[in-house]
């Protein structure tokens, strides 16, 4: 249970609904409900599986005696051609359930193939690559455990698991220090305070002022390596703003901790694969 | 009302749910109720904008009262730093709503630009480009819809509004011509037949069964033209498999009424879009 | 799996909340948790059975190892004194279940009986009897199901799936033709399109304007042999307006396609058919 | 708000949601998202209207501004070709909610004339004709509704706000004294108690335990008689099973208190009404 | 099944959710899916145990296997140092299940303790101990259950299962007379009708107007005492205002029927029990 | 907004749901729609306010157009007679909103009252007083507010947005130092990492494995000195396990930085205050 698969459930549902609402028209009528089948998934490029058990239970939504055999875990990288899984039950199932499942696993695979492309491209760098909250509405969950799949870390889940105090919130409070003072004085203290900052004078303010975390938004190389210099240690420093594959080394080479891409989630594209099922004499 | 919102409306407050959970720890905090603020979306790349009235009912369920001023409509093509919308409210509502607005546009758009690639690549043929069902679960509804912003058609919406024969239906009654005998025998007079085949026999068999659509399957430019040749308008001619965006000027040179393409949705990558917000005074 | 269950559970949890609500006060306070007993519900009259899945799901829902032993199948003829089926399991679960099961089977067999005796006025004839969209609401699926069962077909199960163009419509486009030709360029390549006429320049005006299935409204009889004469096999004749039973085969000499009848759902009564419950010893 | 909306608007979700589903592909195509209309409703035959907040809310889920003009109150009796009310907002409103909204209104209103038609049968008898819980599933707080518009009586609305015991409650506490005791010594003490008896035996043991309430199940009038003078006012006597409208005179005539008959909701019929929509110029 | 589960379900969903969120970031990343353990609960102070049912049921939701056995049944007294449960299964299930189920068994126990206290306070008086509506909302139903595990009784459950006329209520109808002869012609025939009055005049009124029962609020022992001779057996007589323990004995001499206490419920507190849990080897 | 409302609404519609039902029987029949109403809501007690909010959407959820004027703020205390607020609209919406309004009030500001308490008996000490998990299911967003206007701290809300080791995740790591390891490898780098020890050593190995905050469970205060004096400033210090009022100045005494406390919602009973509605002439 990698993912949290009760939070899960809802979407599975939501998904089957809108796919097959009042009923498969074609398949209830012309496929026998005692009949069953095997299947299998196939992949039709190489890429890095995510979404096992996610696909595992789109199927079990129809018949809960459904023989699921995958024969790899999440996190494995996948040949052109390889069998992923086996799947054996109620015809019935398998059919109704083939379209939902193998969406949610190109696109979660996508995610983790895409990914695993931005970790190749970092190499042994010790920089802790990390997505953002730029994912699909109504997939935080499942993306950013397809991020984790994939080797990357994820950042905050949400507004409510971190603080990030941005432009307008310091706007809001009448400058960086009263920011960082109230809400110090008003979160848990299991939270690290991250502040976004755009040039060195806020680099400073937000380092004098007590905060754990230094987004770097949207900077040049050499500010973001002289507000590392300046920072030296004091807090984590987080560069952000439109990083692309080419950028990751260069990035790294600054020394800062952690680097943040919301293409990680939002330029992946599916993966290509597809099921065959086959029916018994 | 082009989208229907009310089943939008479900995924919206799945999406503020995921992002805001028990609260936005960092909003709530430093920004008071009372402030009021004015945002204004940007784009960061030329793209089709699509899903405006979606971003909007993002704003508006916190703050209904909410100002939302958007200077093109859905279709239009939009140009690099051109500001799509302007938003006014309460500050807090601009900032709960504005990774999960952003997040609806950017994926839309992203839809709607893709297809518009792919019909700009079809020039003026006649041929129809039609989607599928390969969209991210739980977005059914919101893709088709931006597909048709691109320009392109919808393919049936899901398994209960359209028929689709394939080849398990049809081992599982016994022959094409079973299968269609039976199934023009349960489902509404208001709903087509269509037929997957792979070869010509499958074509002739289909076409003899009385067949009103069908779908070509990963079949060669020679194979469509001959099938296509041999159908001779009785019934209307659908090509899939596959469908790059270079394929599609010679598919539709082959005479075929329908191209179907995946890539349409599930290849779309998000396009960039910011979104800054001014605080008064 | 003939109808689709996963729609229907919501209407059983539904119903069983209205029913039971915070607890059946009776037999929580009398009866104790491990007892078990047998019953068996009995027709009194004779009709035509149908919701035996449904009936099923009610009782599986308090106790999932019931033991459910229907004799029949939807669609039989039962005579009045005849036990449809015998249930056995925890006391409770049967007494909970008791009237929701039955307020099922009553409803559901209630049309499935009406429908029959509607087909059994037809005769031989070839037409297609169909419903319409006037069912109990949250019971679509069911009564749709219902009607099928009784032998009848089904019309569209909603608004979306189906096109159906009614005065209004073509008010609001500027004529038929319009109508026609711009909900062709919109929807789905499966879908037929339906106008809904009053008179025969109606029935001309769709005829040219390409309707595949062409409603004859409230027409009289010779209204409609003059139209389906005009028709001649170029699109699907249906009629529609305050059918009866009695009106059947006079419509159905016409020679048009298809009857369309609310009456089929919205005129039946329920069934009557009891629940005996035994207690061992 | 005779009828508590709350509850009643989950249902109307639901009946909107299995007509709409993801879309009116013919009114969503074809009528402008600013066009306005107004509408009637008729009556095509005399009958007890019920209803009339429940299709207001139908139309306000698409259009809040809506006018929605009833020109009766539920209760009040309609003749043929009067019309019901007038609405007028957005087309679009009209035209998705017109078959909900009628669906609405021809079984509730059908109920209360059915209702009706019974009480006028009973004329000025002073006993009091109250329903069951033979409902359509998801239905019962509505029926139970029209069941009063039409001028009889609520039984109780479900298991859990009376008690009522029957033979297999006696079974399981070894005799009605036991049932009764034990009942008594559970329950709220604003909650009278009802026992099912089918003979003079029964009615004896109950009256003897201090039943509040005795139900005579499936008596003849005899045995009625007999029953009543019995129980001498020292219970309320309430009878049941298969009562018809031809029935209630007689059993009046015996002096019991309560007549409970099935068939004031489970044997009415959809009442006949009609929605006429015109657009401007 | 003492408890109608089903109803409560929804609030163990509830509470997980708002407890596990997105996942437990401790236990998903430092324990394995594979590893078991066994845990105990024990009590840390003496208490009325209830709510063992619940327990099972949060626990169960994650590993539907596991292997709960409990040493008592809810009502039974336990000592400080007993353990109530064992209970084995996944490890993670226990974690995650551990907080959330120990919160169910504390505040029901908590409830049932308090309410025990009350009875022994009240010793083998006739009177009946009440509950009342001062619950926490969103567990009407668990509390109302515990009450009657500490051995009290429930007053109504809510404002749908029994009538209760207040000053409010009396005076929009013009007075006590006219209410009572109001509602006894509009309510189900299984209930009694209680009236709220505060002085001796008020008795007679609703004594005179025929109520059920009828509630002295926040009166005076004399005035009780003079209430309850003046009623004098023709109605049943219920205290209310403030009761407390001490309270009781006097109040139960005045001869009164029914005593109610919103302290039974608003006043508890949760009692002190803990999890521990081993891991093998 | 400073509780997250729209996550609260739920609860409030729960509530309403098991308080009303299919209907409040009395209010239903005897309070006419139209008739309107003022109320007041006064102290019994004195106390600290919090819920004011809550209450006020229970009124509007009956009655949108509703006056409630609130003459505090959540956090101020009230002395007993003072009036908290008024409210006007229609009758019915008091009546019905009034005991669920009056239950979230009295529980939410009893909780605040109850850590008030708390606070004073900590007087000016610089240690952090903070709440746990040991909540109502089902209201832990609320009772977390509450302590917040109490004036104490909120340690983590749930699982998912804090790390917290406890004995049985040590031990299926094999030790402090692997699992204090893995965790800041796999979560976000917003959080900081707490460690749950028991005695000196687990204290020396948290440190040494360097957990950024230390909880020191059920130790004496001699152990507590003795762990804070070893820690020394580099990680943040935590008390628990049965604080209650009368420790804390000796806890705050040891120089550690937070005390956290379960009693401050699990201990916390409802505060008394009551409703007076007053009808117009």
């Amino acid at each position: 249970m990698k993912i949290f698969m009760h939070s899960v459930e809802h979407l599975i549902e939501t998904a089957l609904s809108e796919d097959i609402g009042p009923g498969d028209i074609t398949t209830d009528n012309l496929v026998g409900p005692d009949l069953v089948g095997e299947g299998e998934i196939v992949a039709k490029e190489s890429f890095v599986i995510a979404g096992l058990d996610v696909a595992k239970q789109v199927f079990a939504y129809f018949d809960p005696a459904v023989r699921y055999r995958p024969f790899f875990e999440d996190g494995d990288t996948i040949e052109t051609g390889q069998v992923l899984l086996t799947i054996g039950g109620k015809l019935r199932a398998l059919l109704l359930g083939e379209r939902t499942a193998l969406n949610f696993l190109q696109r979660l695979s996508g995610i983790a193939t895409n990914v695993r492309s931005y970790m190749d491209c970092l190499g042994k760098e010790k920089v802790r690559l990390v997505d953002t909250r730029k994912t699909i509405p109504g997939w935080r969950v499942l993306e950013k455990y397809a991020v984790r799949v994939g080797g990357a870390y994820n950042h905050r889940m949400g507004l409510f698991d971190g603080v990030m105090i941005k432009d307008n919130h310091i706007a809001a409070c009448g400058g960086i220090k009263k920011a960082i003072e109230r809400i110090k004085d008003r979160v848990s203290h299991l939270l690290k305070i991250e502040v976004e900052v755009s040039d060195l004078s806020g680099v400073k303010e937000a380092l004098d002022a007590g905060a754990d975390v230094i987004m770097l938004d949207n900077m040049t190389i050499e500010q973001i390596q002289e507000a590392t210099a300046l920072i030296g240690g004091k807090a984590i420093v987080e560069v952000s703003g439109g990083v692309t594959k080419k950028d990751l080394s260069r990035l790294a080479a600054t020394g800062v901790d952690v680097i943040s891409a919301g293409a990680l989630t939002h330029s992946a594209r599916s993966v290509d694969m597809s099921m065959r099922i086959k029916t018994p004499g």
